[in-house]
């Protein structure tokens, strides 16, 4: 199973649903538009959709409107195949399933070393820092030359996955990939300002109290501060890393309160040892080593208590 | 004027002082250190002394130590040649002009356009990211492959120089030598972490005290917030990104007093058309078009006017 069975797959049918996983980051949505842009090259009929609409601060790539949120995607079916893309585990995609029949073929596509390689052709190798770095090497083999919207749709995903080259997924590799992908003509810049530098006002005076909440446990290598309901319409995406780059934090975790009696947790670990994916599998949650999340109900004292202490236990390896 | 004039003087002389400008950033040290393995390797003698001490946080990095400040440079000469690397200007080099004599042959390699060539032999081209990018094409050029140490800082003064791949100098041709030095050793993670995300707990308190002075300016399209005395003593970099990214923002000002009468600047900009570097160079300041940095002697008051003046003036284009 990898690229080669994925090759034919592609060539072997002519009608295709493109998906991934829920709540879509920058390497999931890359990975839908990358995905369509070769199918289309191809000249196959590719239709994204997703769970959950595309968050506003990817709407600066040319056709991230045109994914088609599952929400709106009434009478899009059928289809021939389905091409998953950066689904970690089969249950993250749920809604979507509705439009998969037996007849159709599945086909597995993920950089995730989670994924246990479901479908009719899967290609997973944990090796590449994002979907979208795999799909550039997918392009690449069938001699495909994608143009500047997705090589800028592909270099959105690398840097998200890889926290713009900081995660150590970083490898020689995917910078090389991305120099190919600003060489196609995807700009490195807006891309950095739209993903990591675009911010609402109100963000400052969230980010403020966010601040001013923070808990430094276990001798300060557990920090922990919180967002209340009130405070969630914003994007606290960077937030921790105000947090977690503190001296001798290990680990890192935002508390945010999504609805009456269940919070997300953001977790951070900086170091090798200490693997927060793990810790967010339990709640089947999902992400990498150094930078998970998952999503726990319960009262906020109960659910504070409960992440405290799985975080203290990871840090001494007591799991 | 150029690569092959430099490769000259590198070999005509045996005995090198190198040198970079004041408050040595990323890309200073980096190439301190670059050109010290690299004149080592072609089995010269070379000192690397810096105008100031080499900023904590790039200690990491291995060599970094051995830099010789200045104030503790007594006994080091004399020298057959002096290399500038890094250096925009002549007059941003000051006290280490004292051990250059009459005889000595000068060298001068660097990224910033504002260089005018000094020197017996210069290579200054702009559209290099980083003078650290420059080194490893002289690396190249002369078939001497750096060691993972020196990949490492090469790789430092680019991340430093680009913001980690955010600014438009980040090219194709960064990325793909960035891409290189891990190849030849450079640790991705390692660099980004300590060069952007590590911080003492007390910046946390400092940084709440910065967003919550945040002024709004001329209809949010100036931000500015300003950081006393006694908060000097911790590394700021990175406090003005929490306000720059902010939706409709054009030029992000901070203000951080440095002595009784004197106030240092951060100014960024996110519009292509107004260049910060142009403000900041009229008080013989330097940096790029959309990050710079200068110090202004006056008041609090009569300097907070002045830069507000000259910033509203730039949004306007009306310089």
């Amino acid at each position: 199973m990898g690229l080669p069975e994925i090759k034919k797959e592609l060539a072997a049918s002519d009608n295709f649903l493109v998906t991934c996983h829920l709540n879509p980051d920058g390497d999931a949505l890359a990975s839908l538009l990358g995905m369509c842009s070769l199918l289309k090259a191809m000249g196959k009929r590719a239709v994204a959709i997703s769970p959950d609409p595309v968050p506003r601060r990817y709407l600066f790539i040319p056709g991230a409107d045109e994914v088609i949120p599952f929400r709106d995607s009434d009478g899009q079916g059928p289809f021939d195949a389905v091409v998953f893309l950066d689904v970690g585990a089969q249950d993250r995609i749920t809604k979507v399933s509705e439009f998969i029949t037996d007849k159709m073929k599945i086909i597995n596509i993920d950089h995730h070393p989670s994924n246990d390689g479901f479908g009719d052709a899967a290609w997973v190798d944990g090796s590449y820092s994002a979907t979208a770095e795999m799909l550039h090497e997918l392009f690449r083999s069938l001699k495909i030359v994608p143009d500047a919207d997705t090589a800028l749709a592909l270099y959105v995903g690398i840097i998200t996955d890889t926290g713009r080259f900081r995660f150590s997924n970083t490898s020689s590799r995917c910078l090389a990939t991305a120099a190919a992908l600003v060489e196609l003509g995807a700009d490195p810049s807006l891309a950095a300002e739209k993903v990591f530098y675009t911010t609402p006002a109100i963000v400052i005076s969230t980010l403020r109290k966010f601040l001013s909440r923070v808990e430094q446990h276990e001798e300060g290598k557990i920090v922990y501060s919180y967002l209340n309901l009130d405070e969630l319409e914003i994007d606290t995406e960077g937030f921790i890393d105000n947090i977690s780059g503190i001296h001798d934090v290990v680990i890192s975790i935002l508390m945010q309160q999504v609805s009456e009696d269940k919070y997300k947790f953001s977790l951070r670990s900086n170091d090798d040892e200490v693997d927060v994916s793990a810790i967010a599998s339990k709640y089947n949650g999902g992400g990498h080593h150094k930078a998970a999340g998952c999503r726990i109900k319960g009262t906020f004292d109960d659910v504070k208590a409960e992440i405290l202490d799985i975080c203290t236990k990871a840090l001494y390896n007591q799991e």
